[in-house]
């Protein structure tokens, strides 16, 4: 149930906003396991339809599903050199199993580069076995220290893509495309724009040659890291011995990519679209993408009512369209909570669409249909309203993402050339910075730690500016390349 | 690949029959982690689609998923007496975090009862918060010493349903409706006839007041346990607080239930079906339903093949069946490899059709169809193609279940009331065998002792004989009831 005492608004404090419309609107949970959070039905019913979408996404493009261990030997995860560096210092380790000290510690799988190229190397042995596209579903584990509900638990859930490759330009290609299906999907079904491109090598995942990004701008102005595509060159394959013959018959090293998206997805909804009544839902990936809510104030008016609304809702229901399916709709015919308590609570868990059916409203052979995204009230006739309902939600979607994009705009800042100014920009207001970089980890190091803004990435050409920058924005030297800074979850 | 040596038969070995099976068919492998396998993309897939249609049961149900912590605190797990006492044994135990040694332990999940229901201790209120109907599909962690794969590993993946009710009686009908949903899916999907019951004492979930189980009968005649619904009663809900007010007002402990089935029902389901040649999956839950496989000879009769079979394959992808939706089909178009060899490999692998299309049938305008479950082979129509091909996919469905059903049926044995022919029974040839107990553990215990035989169930009254024994198979005295006895996976 929700609970009645009004929302902090996201201007007074986003972060503590963040946490209540999570909370409020049943999405998660804290655990009494320190740092692990509970996935209430609200949260998981938008996780179970991105992972729908992006099944059917990874499916189209030639990958399949399997599973792999849990736990990975400890000797495992040391044998890359950067990869146990990156990630020992966060792992949880099982020293104990069935009353008796093992023998080699486990590791829970902190990310299954190791285990599954160790699998791949007894699968693969020719040409004709690559390319090799999997994908698994699972949890794993990084022990943080500090978290937040979706954006940083200790265990979390998410998808993880490991392929093998005969050439790297293959590799390279996939690591790309899987950027854009991440693209597309944030976009598409999100409806939360991203700029992509490829980190620096402080930023890259540990023991990857080259790793991209899809990173996005909450409503506070920070960017966060939604997915990374990692081209992991040959690093994995030397180590776990993954060979194949190639068509000349030489005895050659597979090229591997990973690439994965998370749970963190959904807090990334919530702070590209809540606002101060709760969450907002975009229509493709809303569990109910309707409300329906009977309104009357008489025995006699309730059961007119509700006669109509069940025939409705089951006709809406049963209304197929074309793409993506039925509608999914939702009859709240709760006794004993007013309209209005029930409108409260739909808005804070963020369905697209309420609908309002009363008597006056059948008498007129209409219902009224509210958006949730911009609070629009219109009467439908009930004529066309599986049309109109599906109609809205594709206008809903689409308006969405526009007004994500713009306020993505408005805030990303192109053309800075002095420091001081940056700075100063970091301290106000945050966005996204363009400017120019020398290449130098010490210049990037420096702005970090002087206005903890980050390079999210050297942004890909279409999002680059115009005129690509000169200098330097920290040393003034000539630019190597674009970047694209801002402070970050 | 299918490597090429003949499988051991079933008669020969059917213990190394089934292991070879699961490696060759690539269902699944042996992972470098102990009692850990890796399931492959063809066991997998399977899963998935077992996983599609036991979600879909669920939510008609009225169920809702959610995700619950992988990491148990230990003292949580101490609460239940005799919850510890069956699990404490078998678990693994995560000692160090982030580099430090825990001041609690966390165990990896054996199964979530304790967490579960702690949550549910905070979100539970009032009688109007309830039934609470969730279910999550997760992976858990079972310290087991010997393991096989699918039937018995460390780590595998299941679903598993809790739930909490006002009343006894609810949560009894909630247990007993779970076991009648497993029931339709083991027989409705996996082509699987299974005998329900009540479990004793000795087998009853470590916790509940009772636990019913589906009992299938596998080809060595030895019974696996399918699939398991417990009626808790309030044992968890008094360790855990999981208290409600009444309409009345007053404070009560909830009912719980529990559920579950998993990848070992992948296991059951080879064990069922498989024969000599390799795996058969019943076309409701095989990735793929029907496999083409082009015949030529000559370059010539490969292009006018190869553009028939594209076309084909592209009208049957296309063609709908009114339930369950489109037909799942795959053209084998490989290269340099015989059309005997693909028909060896998909045998092996257990796609219900084969499709084969060359120069001649083309000429009479048809296609072979080929049945994996008999062998039967009957030319075509090209023009009534999608509808033959749906109508032979559910017509072995129907007789892959009548075939299991008849051989349990013929393995049943009644009417056993000799205490030697019993033990020569299990000696012999095992099955089930139905006869009198007189309820006492000792002596179900001493049959267990002297012929490995156990009691799967007090067998639900359609799989009781007509005529009820009247005296313990043990040790004379009347019976109580009469019990289902096989020895046991």
């Amino acid at each position: 149930m929700a609970d009645d005492k009004k929302l902090t608004t996201r201007t007074e404090d986003f972060s503590a906003w963040y946490n209540e419309v999570v909370l409020r609107a049943e999405l998660a949970d804290y655990s009494p396991v320190r740092g692990c959070m509970v996935i209430r039905p609200n949260g998981y019913g938008i996780w179970e339809r991105m992972q729908r979408a992006l099944d059917d996404m990874f499916k189209e493009t030639g990958h399949r599903n399997a599973y792999f261990p849990l736990f990975i030997p400890e000797s495992f995860l040391r044998r890359e050199a950067e990869h146990v560096e990156g990630f020992a210092p966060e792992t949880a380790v099982v020293t104990h199993g069935g009353g008796k000290k093992l023998e080699e510690p486990l590791i829970v799988r902190p990310t299954s580069e190791t285990i599954i190229y160790a699998m791949f190397a007894k699968w693969v042995q020719s040409y004709r076995d690559l390319p090799l596209l999997i994908n698994q579903w699972a949890n794993v584990v990084r022990w943080e220290m500090r978290t937040r509900l979706f954006l940083r638990t200790l265990e979390f859930l998410w998808q993880e893509g490991h392929t093998a490759h005969a050439t790297h330009d293959e590799a390279e290609e996939e690591a790309r495309m899987i950027l854009g299906l991440y693209r597309d999907f944030m976009e598409g079904w999100m409806a939360m724009p991203v700029i992509t491109g490829l980190k620096t090598d402080s930023e890259r995942f540990a023991g990857a040659l080259r790793t991209y990004a899809c990173e996005a701008m909450m409503q506070d102005k920070k960017a966060l890291q939604a997915g990374t595509s990692h081209n992991l060159g040959q690093n994995f394959a030397k180590v776990f011995d993954l060979k194949f013959q190639s068509e000349s018959g030489s005895q050659e090293f597979a090229w591997n990519t990973s690439w994965g998206v998370s749970t963190r997805l959904i807090g990334g909804l919530v702070m590209t679209h809540g606002d101060d009544k709760g969450v907002r839902i975009p229509p493709l990936l809303a569990p109910t993408e309707i409300v329906v809510v009977p309104i009357y104030r008489s025995d006699e008016e309730r059961g007119r009512v509700l006669e109509a609304t069940t025939r409705i809702v089951s006709m809406l229901t049963d209304w197929e369209r074309r793409d993506p399916g039925r509608l999914r709709v939702h009859l709240d015919a709760r006794q004993g909570i007013k309209p209005g308590a029930k409108y409260y609570e739909w808005e804070l868990r963020g369905v697209p669409v309420r609908m309002e059916i009363g008597p006056k409203d059948l008498e007129k052979n209409q219902a009224m249909l509210v958006r949730r995204d911009t609070g629009e009230k219109r009467p439908v006739s009930l004529d066309t309203i599986g049309e109109d309902a599906s109609d809205l939600l594709t206008r809903i979607q689409a308006d969405m993402l526009a007004a994500a994009r713009e306020r993505q705009d408005a805030n990303s800042i192109r053309g800075v050339v002095d420091y001081d100014r940056f700075k100063q920009i970091m301290e106000d207001d945050g966005g996204f910075v363009y400017a120019g970089w020398c290449g130098d980890a010490a210049c990037e190091a420096s702005i970090k730690e002087e206005t903890k803004a980050t390079i999210r990435v050297l942004p890909d050409e279409e999002f680059r500016s115009a005129e690509a920058p000169t200098h330097c924005l920290r040393c003034g030297r000539p630019a190597t390349s674009e970047a694209t800074w801002a402070k970050a979850y």
